[in-house]
């Protein structure tokens, strides 16, 4: 059943994957890993805080707290004139993103910033309840975007009322991808904390039926498409090729022997294969970056092109085809030249918290995916939300509330907030459900060509494209403007 | 112990009292029962109807509902052009406010409005676990105002999806008192379900120290310096003539009989008996309507006024004092002439939901208030959050979070955002925590000179003062541009 292979591709983040597939720590997520650049020239330094939070917001019962980790840098700091810019933490180690959003080190000088990057709860080491923060459903049942915005609102509060200087300065959120998501929706629940946000590659329109199902897929068949001749005609053909090969015996020895692969293969792994090779292209589309880099795995620069340049030939024999697909599987899996052989439970390294991840996609975070095989190169699959749900409630207890994200963040109706940049780049699979269009004069996009998943928010490289480096000298025009805003305001006040 | 009895009064939410006094269903609240005007014309006729609510819209773990109430009135309404007027229901029965809330009933025609009632969760017939309701913490750890905003969505959601018609139109937030703060709040964190709000007697700065907490008293002892001459001094003076009468056995006995008290006074009902005439005047600032009316008590036009006539002569014996002091009273307690006696333990008929207040007041509602006998004719009194925190959790096993609500709703850093009227009357002492200055074009004042607490939410009536039908066609006209506000962006949408 090729379907079943398919299921999953669209569930880039952990967890709506983890509900179907047992391997669930070595998927991939909606976040990016965004590793440091190429040759980073110095470490980032900063200390690493915590702060005590309720671990419910919205209940008075419950009276447990929580310590959620917090990184600060002020080395550029001012008191006067300065300002704060504040991560809003996804679903991984905050560290990891810290050390991976260059962009905000990069501008920290400028913007007289202090840096804080907030760690989402259930993630990292802010663990509401220890080794039992997975157990079961009542423990999960503060792993909510609410839960999270709320943490970011206190933590503020307290910085603000403990840190002299910081209680009459701008805070900017500042996120990506899912962090992105929160950055946006903190600016839209609690502009009183925060000036503005800078909401990069953040699908906030992922959501219901506010984005075709398709978009996604059909993005990261456009990066192949345009990356090389017949490149993603000769993924499209390869699932039939698998298919047909698959049917016999020899037929999948040798795909197991062409593929290099770790284990043996039995027509009952051939949902997983697919699978895995689907979520290798999904993930290139990522981290089609303009530089050598060591993300889920060690890439070339523009790996996609790379990868492509074995695929030209789409009109082939299944066997040239597979051999192909392997050459180019292999510059995904074995750039550095180290692996003996393809491991199809592994499709990149895993910093981010994958059972938090599912539990969040079983719950507010659905988004669906579907594909059509003509539109994209993968093989037909149809979004069943009451397939998703049962899973949903087979693995974790709960079931889904697909409208719940909409009727609390408004969907596309939006327009009354103010001071937000939706930053994408065309390359990006997850820019589909991102604002790509400018709503209002304050609610603006950046629409980046040339770039990959949430690009602007790394540090500058000479490699960068000129639009992505163009770009971030938008973002911080904006920023800046939020921030003279605000002390403009201030004078006025009493 | 004056002070003890005054410790109480300021929490005219009954919540907060019932933490300390016993006879807590008895204590007025926040909201005033704003009964029919003199004489109904017309009964309203509406349709009841239940909306089934997740008990817990921001946790996935407990899949728990309730049925919420909710009236529905479409006389009036227009498929074409029309607007939805959706009353943010407060602490007490839906059926009452909706019949207390002629102003809706009155513009519904020229609105061409379906009008809503939504009950606010833990009151009326919305009980999430029927008797066990109240039971404990666990079973009120839902009632919140986070929670019943969520329900506000929700609910409008479903009506919007289930009936022809609605779904393309505007929806403004409607309410008083804590229904007005709800109405406030409602468009700061789902403005993209209601166009606009009218807050109307919302003390939506009564929190931390936003508002002196000796302003509220303040401005009940001002309506009774202005309502005649000496009124206020009378009052004030009434505290130490109890004081000295109450320290024999024959002077408790001469105030019994004197104040016509269904029940013999000891010396340990003094700080009650303070208390109870405490609330009594500040239930006659919040209710000084210009026409006769029955609400806590069957009263006069101008209750004020009227009492005041008794309490010319503050330069008089403690007795003759307090002789005037019962004829004051009776004015409230007797207007009627049926009440053979008068009770301590009772202030105002209870319509509304009294346990469930005295829990918010000890959560997220944490209003501070004091007096200090200079400024106001009360009992100095000092805000102590340590012991009426002790008495919270003695009473409901949960602390308050004062910062909590000025967090989340942003205190007065609300000037990012749009299309909220706050009205307030100058003789309300709610008005004192409330917004009565423009803080933007569409963040506006209307403030309502001779009004007492939401006059402008009652229906029009011969009485009102011309600035309370001035302010009537104010808020009108502004809710009338919202809704041609959103009609012409509709327009231009695709």
């Amino acid at each position: 059943m090729g379907c079943r292979a398919l299921l999953l591709l669209p569930f880039l983040s952990l967890g709506a994957a983890t509900t179907i597939r047992s391997r669930s720590e070595t998927l991939s997520s909606l976040s990016l890993p965004t590793n440091p650049t190429p040759d980073p020239a110095v470490a980032y330094s900063y200390s690493v805080l915590y702060f005590e939070q309720k671990v419910d917001h919205f209940g008075f019962s419950d009276s447990r707290t929580f310590k959620q980790r917090y990184l600060k840098a002020d080395k550029h700091w001012k008191r006067d004139g300065g300002s704060i810019l504040f991560y809003t933490g996804n679903e991984g180690d905050i560290v990891w993103f810290c050390n991976n959003t260059g962009f905000m080190w990069d501008v920290a000088e400028d913007m007289k910033a202090m840096l804080i990057f907030a760690e989402h709860r259930y993630y990292g080491e802010s663990l509401p309840f220890g080794e039992d923060t997975f157990k079961d459903s009542q423990h999960l049942n503060f792993l909510t975007s609410e839960q999270a915005l709320a943490d970011f609102a206190e933590l503020i509060r307290h910085l603000k009322g403990t840190i002299p200087g910081a209680e009459g300065q701008p805070v900017i959120a500042i996120g990506g991808s899912y962090g992105g998501m929160l950055a946006a929706w903190f600016r839209m629940k609690y502009p009183h904390i925060v000036v503005g946000a800078l909401a990069a590659s953040a699908p906030i329109w992922q959501f219901e039926d506010l984005t075709p199902c398709g978009m996604f897929m059909k993005i990261v068949t456009e990066d192949f498409r345009k990356s090389g001749p017949h490149c993603s005609e000769s993924i499209h053909g390869s699932w039939n090729a698998i298919n047909r090969l698959s049917r016999t015996e020899s037929g999948l020895n040798w795909l197991t022997e062409t593929l290099h692969l770790c284990s043996p293969l039995t027509s009952g792994d051939i949902p997983n294969l697919k699978e895995w090779m689907a979520e290798t292209w999904v993930n290139l589309a990522m981290v089609d970056y303009p530089y050598e880099a060591n993300f889920l795995q060690p890439l070339p620069a523009w790996p996609i092109k790379v990868v492509c340049q074995y695929l030209e030939n789409s009109n082939v024999s299944d066997t040239v085809l597979l051999q192909n697909i392997f050459q180019a599987l292999n510059i995904y899996y074995n750039y550095s030249g180290q692996a003996k052989c393809l491991n199809i439970s592994q499709t990149a390294t895993s910093r981010l918290g994958s059972m938090g991840w599912s539990y969040q996609s079983c719950t507010e975070m659905v988004m669906p995916f579907c594909t059509n095989g003509v539109d994209d190169m993968f093989e037909p699959y149809l979004w069943d939300l009451e397939k998703f749900s049962n899973e949903c409630f087979q693995q974790w207890g709960v079931k889904p509330q697909p409208h719940w994200i909409t009727t609390l963040y408004g969907g596309k109706n939006i327009s009354s907030h103010t001071n937000i940049i939706f930053s994408n780049g065309d390359l990006d699979p997850w820019s589909g459900g991102g604002v790509n269009k400018d709503i209002s004069d304050t609610l603006v996009a950046v629409y980046i060509p040339q770039a990959a998943h949430h690009l602007d928010l790394r540090a500058n490289t000479a490699f960068d494209p000129s639009a992505v480096l163009s770009s971030r000298l938008l973002e911080v025009k904006y920023m800046k403007t939020w921030i003279e805003d605000f002390y403009r305001n201030a004078k006025w006040q009493p």
